[in-house]
């Protein structure tokens, strides 16, 4: 395990804290006149997309590759984590945000050439954006098994059926393609009945039925969360991403890097909440004497720095053995992250909300906003219990 | 200690839970249609007002008293269990809900028969709503001694200035009435500084700023959460509430029955989500069997019967000694449910949450919006920590 | 429900704390001179008994008995909670101690005259003292189907064969007699397979091989526990409790009150705790303050108040269940206790070893070995999980 | 950040685990048979020291120094993982048991060439033992101002008296020289009251007063924890270690490494709790299936593999930092790892317990007694609290 931090990660780091000092903290005012159900992203946002292209910050998480910045995922996951401290702005201001970056990857490594240059082109230039489209309402969808959209050959045409939800990215006015996962072959082997496919959101039949909230709020950062019914939607043959049957091993590749993201991005959220924390501890007098000399406060801010460090180690060796070894390798770290870095940030979170009163639940600090989406974490992608009882099965086949 | 239901409370129990499936139940779906910053109440509010008066199911909170349905406190309790489990529509359709409830109780208490007339008679008749108006942006609130309000005495008049935020309900189209509270005498004894009066919204000088949201709620069941400036407010000397100086004393008695109430709610809410979280169980398939047979689940579930039980003992023990010895010796107790109550529910609802994955984060289920009304829990009336310590500190004088 | 402390109760608590006073909690520093391993009683024991029997204090366990106090479940809980602030010497002196206790029920319960004549009365007396052999290393006890323990009727003898272990009491010099349960028909009906009988501790082939440990101690005031075995051991066929296949039930009646006993028990050691930190907070003095004013002491001195309190009640309840409707109605609530009141007493005293440094994991204080036994029934009578998931399939029937 | 393990490293850490399998863990057995109070190691003790030093095992703690293996912290402590898995073996036949270690660090670190002629060569050679003597039952040892023995100089001699406990190491009948701490200068500078001096264990004036338990366990592999009187004891003058007033300085030197230690071999408890919890998972069966497909069992095991890989390379982190930046520059890592390594091997320890029923609590299993000592881990060297306060400051700090 090598996990310094390298000169190229150190430079990039300095712009990056500066980009977030200078630019995205006091654009952060403009999250708080956000109007519900308004998917527009505030006007602030296309000038910090400018900025930061400008500062040569713009693409970072395509990793091994020379679209992006080329860098690994162990560099790439300390500017995560920094851009995870305001997570609303930083991420997409950097053309770093999901469901964007996983719906790239997709394209990067399984389109063809003529895919990539109508899709993959516009979003690496933070032209347009998408949505990924797998999660269905009837089903668990942590059994991918489940799915039931089919997608059904018709001459050079898929015709599309089947309602989904959580289709993140959707809701965006400027959201212009779907990446729907859908049954090409619903009695076939197991893992081979899942095909990918293209699909323009003006194409017909495809409906978007409501917006979902995660507790109260639109998340119209990540483009909010859609229901949508498809309705005999056709899209030519030729907007297949890979072969057909290959919608699973799509899926599971897509999901490696996304983790390191979402985890190294909680951390950086746990890290603000802890600032937050320990600044109005100092600030804000009760009885007499600040917060920071009073009662729990020293339990919450010394254990919240403990978990803070670990979680980022073990985030850190999981990008580490991504980069070295491959996802594969990496099952059991990747797993272990996905379920140790929303909890820490959760822990962490809600005791900054705690200290903060009643401005720690509502609009005047980023905190409920920060627990709300962390919280989101531990569902998206599986629920942590599926993984949990995966490490554990792995655990138990040592002694088998 | 005697907390059996006796035969009243057990008829109204009967009559609530028909009215809860008949009429509030359904209603429920109305809420997922609610368009955030709209403070209007959905149109079914009082279709549901009308239906449970002519129940006889209406003011039951007022207790001790004619006005309302003569209950004790320890009566009162289950039935706002039984509100709890739809807190958004139910409390509010039996004429029943904060901070209405607190404020009818200060007049009727604390009112002369003209304010009484004047206020009270039209919020017991669900005509209009009212707001209470103690909490500052600028300290902590906990200490009753920092508010900054100014309420000086100008001849027959009282001029007030100042900010307040979490003035709950004062959002509501149909807020009628502030009580305010401030310092007509800031160099007074401690607890004689304080003093209430009523303030009719449209006067002139008082600005509604913004709506405060709850995580991403706007709390519009409530009648929202309003940050309010005072530019020199001007209301009659006869508008003051009981006696100059009185206005701590008359915060203290507010808070007891509505603590009782609060925690009976977030117990209901608890039994609503342990509901919902067996139902999903029981008909959720994921990897070939229902989640009722697998994992985790029967330690939520167990878990969640246990704490359910004990906390609502607790709750019962201290509305019993409220209506057998006073609010005062009930103090520890009523401490003890200002923590215990709120923590148990979130635990139970966090449960239920995961239990549904995306359906438990979002509108469809009642969960999420649960979930952020618990965690407020442990912040109103003084956050948890103040309680703990100060329940140390009356363990501690016991061995001094 | 109607948990008030009646008069006849409120006497006995009085006497009995003027006897823990007097008496027990003085002749705790003879239990820092036991040496492990030696299962003789301090010299002590015997004066606390003459004593206790003295002030009325004696045999209270036998609830709704007329050879006990004649009290019922509730009444005696409360005196139980108080023994078990030093439960290493109050409950033995009242002759209220397991195992004797839940076997005396089973002898006065199921018992023929003579048997009761033989050994119910010497028990009664405090002169011998018993063991319930049930548990076997090989097999988990929590479902007694596994049990193997074979007694086969040969003519007028019962002969049995199998190792037993966890058979609390049997390493006691004065225990005379063992209750022994096995399969005297392993084909039968599940729960008609088993029998109890009585077996003299020096009949031959009785063999003690070793005593267990309990985290490093001995256990001795419960007469230690013992693994046995037994070999071709030969006993009257009047040795038999009751009928031919009526083990199970017997073993299911002895369990409820027991549970009680064990709960409140765990109540009192957690309120013994808490007075123990308290006092050590007030008293020690680290970096120029002392500990009652620092850091987290509020934080565990508050909440182990409130879950002192929850807890009691929830106890209180199913004592009174069983004493209104019985133990099977009572069952819910039974479980329950049986999972709360260990944890929330190992909370407890978790903290207050914490807050007593070296002097709370030694000798010096009782609180370590408090933990240690509190830990323990986390696992006696079926572990947690076993009635957590019990608890939880409970609830999940209603909604099936 | 490098925590490759390397290729000496590798080497031992094969032959350490050959040396666990064919070695120690058979005999763990002889450990059961342990005579409560006896401090007399058991035989097979001597025989593993033998095979230990012959396969290369032996004083391999003594990091940076030619006397031991030359081994880095980074490289011993995937070492003292592994001896961790047998705690109350495996370090002491490597000669690598507390408190020698720290001791032996003291005098190689600050004794003269003739104290280590002396006493460094024997315990090097593990023909002797020796004990640390600082803690005092009057005062919070956390405080080291707290201190209490005086050491006066008396012409060519050192005066001491007081009385000190929690002496680690002075009950094994093979220990021959203690540490002493006291104060030379009591109304000095704060730091530099203190001193060290050796006192041999035959001076007169020593007494040894009583062996203090932990839980039940009398720790003899640690050669016990005694409380000791020291009544006029006279040492020559030269006895005294480094400067007059250099006990503080001394004391927090021989901190770091032990912490590291410490910590590792948590680490190493908690994976032998856990292949435990897992084989038993495997192999137990109760209602027909076995443990492994049963209830919450998944929940602990995931779990448990969740935080040990998170607080491993936390410790990791910490050994590399003292390597390469010092023990000072190491500081928030090394109280970060004080804090949760023991609290994450309790919470595994305590689960494999109620995974093992009451095997778990007692000798059959090492579990209790791994659980009795992982709980010391957070009172020893301070409390937690005072670690986490003192986290908490530092991070305070950075927003003043």
């Amino acid at each position: 395990m090598e996990f310094t931090v390298d000169a190229t990660t150190q430079e990039l780091m300095g712009k990056l804290n500066l980009f977030m000092d200078e630019c995205v903290y006091p654009a952060e005012v403009e999250l708080g006149l956000h109007k519900p159900g308004d998917f527009n992203r505030p006007p602030i946002m296309e000038v910090l997309k400018v900025e930061a292209r400008k500062r040569g910050l713009w693409n970072l998480f395509m990793t091994h590759d020379s679209r992006g910045a080329g860098l690994t995922n162990l560099q790439y996951a300390h500017l995560a984590e920094i851009t995870g401290r305001s997570p609303f702005l930083a991420p997409e201001a950097l053309n770093c945000s999901a469901p964007d970056t996983g719906n790239m990857e997709v394209l990067a490594q399984f389109g063809r050439a003529d895919q990539q240059e109508q899709w993959l082109t516009p979003l690496l230039e933070g032209k347009i954006r998408s949505a990924f489209v797998m999660t269905e309402p009837a089903v668990a969808s942590s059994d991918a098994n489940n799915i039931q959209m089919l997608i059904e050959r018709d001459g050079d045409e898929f015709v599309i059926n089947g309602r989904k939800w959580w289709s993140t990215g959707a809701m965006s006015p400027k959201c212009e393609i779907l990446i729907v996962m859908g049954k090409t072959d619903p009695n076939g082997e197991r893992h081979k009945q899942q095909s990918m496919v293209l699909v323009p959101m003006n194409t017909p039949g495809v409906e978007l039925v409501r917006p979902l909230s995660v507790f109260g709020y639109d998340d119209g950062e990540h483009g909010g969360h859609a229901e949508i019914n498809f309705d005999n939607v056709r899209v030519p043959a030729s907007n297949l991403i890979g072969e057909v049957g290959s919608g699973f091993a799509i899926a599971q590749a897509r999901l490696g890097a996304g983790r390191i993201h979402h985890c190294m991005r909680a951390i950086g959220m746990a890290e603000r909440a802890l600032e937050l924390m320990c600044k109005r501890a100092l600030t804000r007098t009760a009885f007499g004497k600040p917060l920071s000399d009073q009662g729990v406060i020293h339990d919450w801010i010394g254990r919240s720095r403990v978990q803070i460090e670990a979680v980022r180690l073990l985030t850190l060796k999981a990008a580490w053995l991504m980069d070295t070894v491959g996802n594969k390798e990496a099952h059991t770290e990747i797993q272990a992250i996905k379920v140790a870095a929303p909890e820490m940030a959760l822990w962490v979170i809600d005791r900054a909300i705690q200290a903060h009163g009643g401005a720690g639940v509502s609009q005047v600090t980023p905190l409920a906003h920060l627990w709300a989406s962390a919280r989101t974490l531990r569902i998206v992608d599986g629920p942590d219990d599926v993984h949990i009882s995966s490490l554990a099965k792995h655990e138990l086949r040592k002694y088998k």
